[in-house]
């Protein structure tokens, strides 16, 4: 029987929430390499907020995703077929494989895992793209020192929770804004911030400026929005706002921008964002600090696992703007998740 | 007959544009210095878009004016009477003296004025308070270098035709925004810009889009609002956004923040609010360089002054939401103005 690849497309651009109708389902025969060429069979895609905007016409960062074209995603699996003398058959690797069963790459951007280190799933998180834009977002665009007074919105999720532990780790104090009381004990008891607050409770911006008396020096945003205007109230002298995303506005047709802007004149801050990507050089060194930090379980990986197939992309993509994760967001493709 | 002091307080806590029953009128008798002070005579009041800033309640860069003080402005004066060695009659000094008719003072934050180097107005604006924002805003927040593409809104205005006046000096390309043909005449052709753009006109952003076809480097914001907005969209990689002031924005209740701001993550750039006061160890060089192309003619001065008393000090302050000043706007004192 020959393989099949199953592949989810991107069938129209979404206004707001991204709906059926806007994904069609194909499948193709599985695809074989040419030369200088590997096929992976993917086994876990990872699910990020930034693919909202991927959806999205118009300039950004990166090229929006066609109409037709398999949707973009990170994902890892184990290299099936080799064409290519640097990716052998059995290999487990990282890359932009799209959501789809079987991808096939001249091996650019391609990462080989080091399963001796840890599950190949922490490839996805902690010592993945999620862990290095926390690790690149805090220590070089928010520039902590120790004693800082961190704050992290999102911090139950991917990136807010591996960048909260890493400001812990260089002595500073982290308090996390994340949404219910489980995901606040998450944040405090697994994850080990000193404090967390729950937005959805009242008098956020109360409770944040009684947690912090001296202000907030560094804000790792994930959110945007209504928090984002809270927290520029809180604001210390020289504040770096870092500005990492806005999942609170992805499926916003108007965006909500920071009304407090303001605050940065008054407290002479500064608000920057960056791009995991311009630290590419500097990935090997990051991920060996990660590496050596998970190994000593000053770091801890949490992800919420999602078993399925390719057809079951849309619903989970769903489930990041409905905040019900903790962690890395991953949909694990059915038996190559389990080989 | 004893010379009075005649002064405007602060009544009431506007909402939106400040109105009469905002402002008390009230005269004194004219102070007498103490040991240690020295009454100035003020001759000039600078008009600044940042009072209407002080105007309000709560936390600022500086404390709000209580109610029933003496309106804050900066002014200059001559020193009629000198119970303080380092300040004699006749002196002509720059403070923040009031809007009032005499100021009394121990000297701390009073400048002496070379008027060897220029007339006195000129301390309120280019070699003034207004010059100094201008040139650490351009030179230190927003860093800019040769060949850079700089945009300035407010361009017309008192900060901002000085800040674009800089970037020229500093070799690279200036574009202002302003209101209205008049304005933008005056920028290009007296102020040197390389261009200016009619806000006014349809396609604010179509056009910035086509003036800056590799991205704007600096933009040096006095007005914020969907002017910031527009420039977000054409920022360059890299580019430092200069928080200077929201002009736009002062007298709405609800503020408007920029929509665009997740541009500063597309373009790994940064938004940074400073004030000058934190410069203020180094306003000697900057005030000899400014001086400098000033006395070369490379740096010019643009006054709009209006003759009056105190009293004509509301409807002034007014002039400048207004949009109708061009340069530094300053209410000059009847007499004392002419002497």
């Amino acid at each position: 029987m020959p393989q099949t690849n199953r592949q989810v497309r991107l069938a129209a651009r979404p206004s707001g929430l991204p709906r059926p109708a806007d994904w069609e389902f194909t499948t193709e025969p599985a695809p074989s390499p040419a030369a200088g060429e590997f096929v992976t069979r993917i086994s876990h895609v990872s699910i990020d907020p930034a693919m909202r905007g991927w959806m999205n016409a118009g300039f950004s960062y990166v090229p929006p995703v066609e109409i037709g074209a398999v949707m973009r995603a990170g994902g890892i699996g184990r290299v099936t077929a080799s064409e290519n003398d640097e990716f052998a058959v059995g290999d487990y690797v990282y890359g932009t494989f799209g959501v789809q069963e079987y991808a096939v790459s001249d091996g650019r951007g391609v990462l080989k895992l080091d399963l001796s280190l840890a599950d190949p799933t922490a490839y996805l998180g902690v010592l993945g793209m999620t862990g290095l834009t926390a690790y690149f977002g805090l220590l070089e665009t928010g520039r902590v020192k120790e004693g800082d007074t961190v704050v992290v919105s999102g911090a139950a999720g991917a990136t807010g929770s591996v960048a909260g532990q890493i400001a812990k780790i260089k002595g500073c104090r982290v308090i996390g804004i994340a949404g219910g009381p489980e995901k606040c004990r998450l944040v405090t008891e697994e994850f080990g911030f000193d404090a967390c607050i729950d937005y959805r409770m009242p008098h956020l911006r109360r409770t944040l400026r009684e947690m912090t008396p001296d202000g907030v020096d560094v804000y790792f945003d994930n959110v945007g929005g209504e928090i984002l205007d809270d927290v520029l109230t809180c604001i210390a002298r020289g504040a770096r706002v870092v500005i990492c995303g806005a999942v609170s506005q992805y499926n916003e047709t108007q965006v909500r921008g920071p009304a407090n802007y303001m605050m940065l004149l008054v407290q002479r801050a500064t608000m920057t964002g960056f791009l995991v990507f311009d630290f590419a050089r500097r990935y090997p060194e990051a991920m060996a600090e990660l590496a050596g930090w998970y190994q000593a379980g000053r770091l801890k990986s949490q992800q919420t696992i999602v078993q399925g197939g390719v057809e079951d992309f849309p619903e989970t993509l769903l489930k990041l703007f409905e905040g019900v994760n903790t962690g890395k967001l991953i949909l694990a493709l059915g038996d190559a998740a389990d080989s």
